[in-house]
């Protein structure tokens, strides 16, 4: 069941529309599972990624997705607003002792050690394809993100979650490795494979996939320009 | 004064030594910052670079500096030990509201937005130097980095800290910003070179400083091999 409620005290703040190759990537996912997960209704905003309003500029610095609100709280990075929904449910981040550390060691490993070297490698595969330096680049950074991954696939080979239980650690972590599909390591890793798999065959995650996609379903995509 | 105490419940784990280039760079800088900020006694663990314990990747899954351990609780990643230590003192994380909701905004966006952007420029400038790639590389890079820093320009332009207060937000900040030392890009942000020396100036960045440095100093430079 969607947790979206227009009346509800959380909002997330998303896109009405982006391109097909953005659609079902974009950040709202990460703070839509956690509210799916942990039972916290929320409220959409969709701006227009095209014409965003001058005051999400106030609420996200660099005027990216999602952004967050608590009542009069804002926050923004995806990351950040995991860690508010994480302090709202036990059921997201354990609330003491070595779960917890767990689950914020895991989390910060996703988004500073795992989805930087990976996003530069989808910027290799898809953003940047074509210029010289691509090609010249991959080996270093395959070699780079196969060091970076190996400790993730040796422990999600033994154990379902990266703590002993389901976390915003995983959001972070499945959310981040999906970036990989575009790319040839995808076969190297069976066990992170199978853990992205285990984490997108979860209820909320796909409640949280379907109200990405139905937002965009919604809104027509921009006419195109023809000068 | 040093918060350094062999019998402190909190130990930080870093390197014995390290090369010039990395010294006063290591990030175990960050917990010792904040440890000396908060008035958090801690004790240091020093291991060797070039021959790590084995067990040490049973606490940092890639084998890297900082760990942080608080009697039984183990903690990786230098994010995740600013927020482990930043639940030990309102000093370094406000406790609730807006105040805390910044701090977390902003220190994700320190280790996910800004700082990625800077060690692949650092990557580009200091330690692929030479590679073919690099020169064709820098254009794209330095616009995109240009790009990430724009919002913490105006920002510290405005104000000295990324809160009301100074927060581990800052300390992840700074520390991620002076990566940008060795580049082109820092007299285009005047507003970020002044805030990077204040961060500099208080006296917890010179103590943790110091204090990083003092270890070094203490640990001979492996003797080189000869073939």
């Amino acid at each position: 069941m969607s947790m979206i409620g227009p009346a509800a005290p959380v909002t997330i703040v998303a896109y009405k529309w982006v391109p097909d190759m953005a659609q079902g990537y974009v950040r709202d996912l990460r703070p839509r599972w956690a509210c799916e997960e942990a039972g916290i209704p929320y409220a959409e905003n969709l701006i227009d990624l095209m014409d965003k309003p001058a005051a999400h500029f106030d609420e996200q610095p660099w005027g990216q997705v999602p952004a967050l609100r608590d009542g009069d709280v804002r926050v923004f990075e995806s990351g950040a607003a995991l860690l508010h929904l994480g302090e709202k449910s036990e059921t997201l981040l354990p609330p003491s002792g070595q779960p917890r550390a767990t689950a914020l060691s895991w989390l910060l490993g996703a988004f500073n050690t795992v989805e930087p070297v990976l996003m530069e490698l989808t910027n290799v595969n898809v953003f940047a394809k074509g210029q010289e330096w691509t090609e010249l680049r991959r080996p270093t950074l395959e070699e780079f993100v196969r060091r970076r991954l190996k400790p993730v696939e040796v422990l999600v080979a033994k154990q379902d979650w990266l703590g002993d239980d389901f976390s915003i650690a995983d959001i972070a972590m499945v959310t981040s490795l999906r970036e990989l599909d575009n790319s040839a390591l995808w076969g190297e890793h069976p066990a992170i494979t199978a853990y992205v798999a285990r984490g997108m065959a979860r209820p909320a995650f796909k409640q949280a996939m379907a109200d990405q996609l139905a937002a965009f379903a919604r809104h027509p995509a921009p006419a195109v320009q023809t000068a």
